[in-house]
């Protein structure tokens, strides 16, 4: 299956924790990689990104998912 | 800053791309990361995930965001 | 209310799960239904998206609301 | 490839619109599906969701990927 | 419409910038309000979070929905 | 540390529920506040949405993040 969601990474599971109705899983990822974001234009011009600069990505934890090749 | 945000990783801004009010922002990770997933209970016990399998993370890129330490 | 979301579709709960803050709900959908969906220009060029392709759209749990009318 | 999203649907995209950086994509779902929600417990308990009640699922257009069958 | 996001807030429209596919609408918020959070209890628990705590919210925009009553 | 999202409030926490994995949080919002939106084109032409106008932004608590100076 191709996916429109540009950021795909490879890796491996560390810890599962189960509760009722939610989970969270921890995944070691083995490969370096390039991440794509959409954020605002706005924001691009405020924070002053350019190509070259040292930057984080942040990503809240209910927006990972977890896919596994059949 | 701290944030609840539990995935935070390390990179280089490789591309920028500009619309007229959205824009895309591409980095390189430059250092191995543990990514955390909140997903349903019926999702984890479905897809018969388990500690030391190998997966996959996706992510949307409009939940990603860019940071800078100031 | 009118709401900038796009995507609205009726349906009946089939299933309620409870937790101690979180909760699963599912909705049968009844009615065929338009779903938009906003991705980045790249993703609709690098899969080669064109008017009447066979696709599938794909939703994370903790995106979808659920609503009453009144 | 098997995803912890809950939630695919197959469908026929109907009109793709292309800005620089942001794409919409408009799909008419041809079947009847069911759709899992993950939201707050107290959400629930307050709307007073109950099995085999009428709702509609609310969904963001920037929450939507598209994928395709290789 | 009764909705499960926990988060409503009054406000009026200041700024409206449109693209061809994506726009910014920016509301300035004329109450006070009471917003409602889900993260993972790791966060809780590693950020130390306590009742009567001083913090910060952060919403992503492409996670704010606008609506209107009719 | 600066960050792309867009909307960051001051307030103080009033509540925690944790549960096993998840967990709530609602904090008073103590200021008033300029909340930005990216949405669709057409989810501003269809409401007609106008500078001026009186509306309620909207946000699913599963996208909302709590954050604390250092």
């Amino acid at each position: 299956m191709a996916i429109s969601a540009r950021n795909s990474m490879e890796g491996v599971i560390k810890e599962i924790k189960k509760g009722e109705v939610a989970a969270t899983v921890k995944v070691e990822i083995t490969k370096p990689s390039l991440i794509t974001s959409m954020i605002t234009r706005e924001a691009v011009d405020s924070l002053g990104l350019k190509e070259g600069q040292k930057v984080k990505v942040v990503i809240k934890s209910t927006e990972v998912m977890i896919a596994l090749d059949e």
